[in-house]
């Protein structure tokens, strides 16, 4: 009784979303288009479970990602081996690892790992995947940051080649194109990183060197230098770095710059011979917009160890719109080392927001029926069945609105569908075998036989 | 330490699924396929979280199906609102209620019914809507029976006109037609269910009234008496069901003898009614499937107030693949009361299941990639870039293999991935300008100009 008095209104949970026909239409138009470009370039889709063990998914996104891991409480009596002591001791990451063994996807490439390593058997390397799917992380939900969202990640794994890289920003370079978006690609290598730390003599200071860099147009050259000095890296390494900090000038330059910076470094001058290629080889084939090395770019700096990419879109203040990188060991955290992969990961959620800003969806996205036939009773739905049936069997998608209220109600439904066609048929159009066809953009009316009505239509898509 | 030495073998939860491109190209098939049949009926796609609030899940779904919700523990110190008698107390329904306040997703209606509630002023009605996503029920797994699954519901809210069940019923029709599936449609109506128990003075029996008639085939008409005198009902009422329990002919002729014996029931009259008008529309519209009238037909049983829907594969053994029915008060559980509705169901993993039993695929749903070209070198890629490029341009499903490997291998890829055409350019074809188009299906070779290369594929489409 009790809980009927409760006025059972309903909520949604904060930092999840409700997708409505028109923003379907949209995010739909976003997952084709990338999932087309994907399949153009040879990559298969494959889909992972939403739950995974929490065996799989602890400790593999630092301890702040532990913490943002959803937990599924195990069904039943949850608390069967947790002891009188256990509870009491109210230790909730322990109480938790106990009650819980299930948790929610946080991204696609750990998942992926794992389907790797679970089905190496069947798969024919080197191994070109796509996955579109959401994942959930217990964020604190804000703008543009949501609990439940997609990613659509492409990645190849079981090769070292190059040519991956320089696929995966052909494909990067196609999907903006498509969407009409102007973009700048920015590349990196962890390698070349690896070698400034090595040269200067700090490895353990890569992060604070490129954040320093990466302030140089907001602080000046003055204020870098200070910054690296507070993050203890000592005069004589600021020194050499400096050449890198005020790097200028067409991708050659920089990299010329930095190859004579890195001499000393093997695994520095590899970065930049890995940089070369690619940019050589993506010259040769042509893009449509720019690619630009860029030092400051540490994205992912714990796993990934070559390539590091990311997209900034150029008409809209929003963060990177897509991003990705080389591993070397994806699998070996389960056990099967010496797998290199490569990946791209674009940010459906972000480019849905830039699209909306720059108002490129196309028109077409919007809407599905183009032809509804007004209801005005039985005899008047009888007469114009056969025809909605033929419409539909030709490809149009027709509606017949369902009740037989007043007409001003029904015009209204095309109205808010946007639906380009009403078709009506009264007593009139009956008696000739006729339908009277409203084009509701311009407002104009045809009388048509029967027999003229979906030819018509047909004609005009 | 020990955490390292543990074997890290990864597993996948129970009741849950890895797709491969394979299995992701059929499962795509299918979900197009009723996506397209739906859109071409006006159908409009929304999508909900999968986490709802468990205020807004618990309790729609009986108690059973409280159970099975998935309950996600709450973020952060999940004990907080808990003391500690309530911990040695170890009731575990309410305290699972105080330390998680949200839920996996569990079917697709009450998200539904939700969103109809929440956005009811964004909607224009009658609201068409289709949805396709993942629902979670924490059921033991077994053959056939998943954790996570997928349902393809679509309903119309808003409307009480049985040209809704007309449409739906067609629907189901249009999608079997192109799955090439034989099924048999089976529909029934809550109302003379109703009416049933009504005239034998046995409103609570419905249930098992259906059940026993069910079984006539198996235990026989003295079976089935002694079952429902067994079920507590008398002998007068079950002398009133003999028409009813041996119920045969042509829906017509069920219809008239269902009529007799409820003459006196207004509401068994009403569904007698609305049987007849939608087998009549439906018989003028035509139908591909055959549509039987089944007294048995009791799901959905404690929501259903009208027609109540079934599909039965006709070649395969395997439960209903689709289902569905009308509801009176979909969103009334969320104060919203008066808006009726009616929707089906399409069961895409038993689908899936048919299909493959009786190989009904079509061939091209598999693979993806036309075209390989073969990696001889850096020099004999620099040579077939620019085609590589101009194929996918010209939307040729493209790959070039990324390492120099040793043909076989790459020859292997290509025999892995059905792909059905390889292209090779050695020293030969570098020279005078050509390639070699190998047709893996034949076997068969050409030597082929570069210019020619894409046209001749294209060609072949």
């Amino acid at each position: 009784m009790k809980e009927i008095a409760m006025a059972n209104k309903p909520s949604i949970v904060k930092g999840t979303r409700d997708f409505s026909p028109a923003e379907m239409s949209k995010r739909n138009y976003i997952f084709n288009t990338i999932k087309e470009v994907y399949a153009l370039y040879g990559y298969q889709q494959i889909e992972t479970p939403s739950l995974e063990t929490l065996q799989t998914l602890m400790g593999k996104y630092g301890e702040e990602g532990d913490k943002l891991l959803f937990k599924v409480l195990n069904s039943g009596d949850f608390l069967n081996k947790v002891s009188d002591e256990e509870l009491q001791e109210r230790n909730v990451l322990k109480l938790a690892s106990k009650i819980c063994e299930k948790g929610l996807r946080y991204d696609l490439t750990v998942p992926f790992a794992r389907y790797v390593v679970m089905h190496h058997d069947e798969i024919q390397f080197p191994f070109k995947r796509y996955q579109i799917q959401p994942v959930w992380r217990a964020d604190r939900p804000q703008k543009g940051r949501y609990r439940e969202f997609y990613q659509c990640d492409a990645d190849v794994v079981g090769s070292d080649s190059l040519l991956n890289e320089v696929e995966l920003m052909q494909i990067v370079d196609e999907v903006f194109t498509r969407f009409g978006v102007r973009v700048l690609l920015k590349i990196n290598n962890r390698k070349i990183l690896t070698g400034i730390a090595e040269v200067i003599g700090a490895a353990d200071k890569i992060v604070d060197i490129t954040v320093a860099i990466d302030k140089l147009d907001k602080i000046g050259l003055e204020g870098v230098n200070q910054e690296l000095a507070n993050a203890g890296i000592d005069a004589d390494a600021i020194e050499k770095l400096q050449p890198i900090i005020s790097l200028q000038g067409t991708n050659e330059e920089k990299l010329k710059t930095i190859g004579e910076v890195l001499k000393d470094s093997e695994i520095g001058l590899k970065g930049v011979e890995e940089v070369s290629y690619i940019l050589k080889v993506l010259k040769s084939v042509g893009l449509h917009h720019e690619i630009e090395l860029d030092l400051t770019l540490a994205r992912g700096l714990n796993y990934y160890t070559g390539a590091i990419f990311e997209v900034k879109a150029l008409d809209v203040e929003i963060g990177s719109i897509t991003g990705g990188g080389r591993y070397d060991n994806l699998t070996g955290i389960f056990g099967k080392p010496g797998l290199s992969g490569v990946g791209i990961s674009f940010g459906a959620d972000r480019i849905y927001d830039v699209l909306h800003a720059l108002n490129l969806y196309p028109k077409e996205t919007i809407g599905g029926t183009q032809l509804l036939f007004i209801n005005f009773g039985d005899q008047e739905t009888a007469y114009c069945l056969p025809l909605v049936n033929e419409a539909r069997r030709q490809g149009v998608c027709t509606e017949l609105f369902p009740d037989a209220v007043k007409m001003k109600k029904q015009m209204s439904y095309a109205n808010a569908h946007e639906i380009p066609y009403v078709a009506l048929a009264g007593e009139n159009e009956m008696k000739e075998n006729k339908i009277t066809l409203k084009d509701m953009r311009s407002g104009e009316q045809k009388l048509l036989s029967k027999d003229d009505l979906i030819p018509f239509l047909l004609a005009q898509q």
